[in-house]
């Protein structure tokens, strides 16, 4: 055992994983993190029955227990599947539903909850960065599917999720759009005209074609373009969530472009430290032995 | 000269060049179609230089003239760059920016104009259809960049493009929702469901991502969530376009499946005939001649 950093003793090995990467933190029973680290072995690229074999290269000669892992390892394309626990839920309803994978090693289910026109949506991954930040009220985990969940008394009542990042990224690498757009320097004031354009008539679907038009017509440039892209599709995601105060909880390059969108629309959104999910990986642990 | 349709003189040859097709039609002087003739010759697919060759090619034998051409033949990738007309435009306003390319052929000018936020539309093909079917009030042409025109007194004073078809086609082709979808019949009550949840709350980006939650809660079939996925999409341009009334300028599959979503929304469709556009050059053609 190596212990190069202290020699305490860690509680647990909290693991995220998600679907395009894998990472392991070694904790002392403060929830300190004493060693990380991180590949590229997300679900997507693990053979069925191959899963203990990754994981245990990846935590090499470390041999704590128990090992909490949460995120898309515990989906149907996971090593097993976790059912989702239906919210509200906090720490007590999570424990309470961890799936064992083996003698030394759990999985932390999802959640799903269901809106307020009945229709299914659901988490993996995110209710454990949510509860271990330890903020309530209106949190917002942007990403590929951004999150929004409402957090009460350690519980999360509920959430919604947009697509935006996921939208993002498939027109800029396979519409029209892309095909004007070019890597550079972030634009604020082009993020700040996408933010304001997500207000005006016409809806996404016509707002989305502006960014090409202005570009036909000289107003935005290859590289502005990008930004007034990421500015439509965020502000309609704050107009459509619609909360006044929230939290972020996001890497900071991200979390930042949502918190001066909010600022652009009259809401006020607070940083939070996204490292967050491995404490409650560490309290899940505490409560396993 | 092969005057296998009856040895009338075409009056005509009417050129609709896109992106991705290239279509030839041999009209008489009363803009009756003698013969046509179709391939994948599309703007994207002909080398600078090339156009000559491939239009000659294309319409073989044929060798009567005006030649008028219209769509992206017309654009900055096309043969020549026919700068667009600001709307209000009908007739008369394009047949005076018609642009020569050679002394027997012309192509169309496409439009322009400002939405009331003043950022800037632009069509290029559509302007013929609309023109060459004749219908006044408002118009739909749906497909991979929607558009919506309003036509007074024989002139399009104005029009806003969605970019729908394209939307859906990349959500289908890369992103996490094509990955559960399955080709199969469509659906009419999935798209119905689609259209109904394009009111609900939530927005755009957060009723794409209930197409993930409704499939992996085995609420909804691989080849159903197509179905729903288009009615989200047709549904939100039907409701941000607003319109009770209008016609609809389009391919028969594509016409009826927004004739149904229309009549979900209380909207009444009317569907036209899609060649219209022939009638258009054969006009042109005849106000050049």
């Amino acid at each position: 055992m190596a212990g190069e950093a202290g020699g305490a003793r860690a509680a647990v090995i909290a693991v995220d994983w998600g679907t395009s990467s894998l990472r392991v933190y070694r904790l002392d029973s403060s929830g300190r993190i004493l060693q990380t680290r991180a590949s590229d072995h997300g679900i997507l690229g693990v053979a069925p029955g191959q899963f203990p074999r990754v994981l245990d290269e990846q935590i090499g000669d470390w041999n704590e227990t128990p090992i909490v892992m949460s995120g898309m390892v515990g989906s149907r394309q996971g090593w097993k599947e976790a059912p989702y626990v239906q919210c509200p839920a906090g720490f007590d309803e999570i424990a309470a539903r961890l799936v064992e994978v083996r003698e030394d090693a759990w999985i932390v289910p999802g959640l799903s909850c269901r809106d307020s026109a009945g229709v299914p949506d659901v988490m993996r991954g995110e209710e454990t960065q949510i509860l271990g930040c330890g903020a309530e009220g209106t949190l917002c985990l942007p990403g590929t599917h951004s999150k929004w969940a409402e957090v009460r008394n350690g519980r999360i009542e509920r959430f919604s999720t947009f697509m935006t990042g996921e939208v993002y990224a498939v027109l800029r690498q396979h519409s029209i759009l892309g095909r004007m757009m070019e890597e550079g320097k972030p634009d604020a004031g082009a993020f700040a005209d996408g933010v304001k354009r997500s207000g005006e008539a016409g809806g996404t679907l016509h707002h989305l074609f502006g960014v090409r038009t202005r570009g036909l017509m000289g107003e935005l440039g290859a590289t502005a373009s990008t930004s007034y892209l990421s500015g439509i599709l965020i502000g309609h995601e704050l107009r459509a969530q619609g909360a006044r105060e929230f939290s972020v909880l996001g890497t900071a390059e991200l979390a930042s472009l949502y918190q001066r969108a909010a600022a652009l629309l009259g809401m006020n959104a607070r940083l939070l430290d996204p490292d967050a999910g491995v404490r409650a990986l560490a309290r899940l642990g505490a409560m396993l032995a």
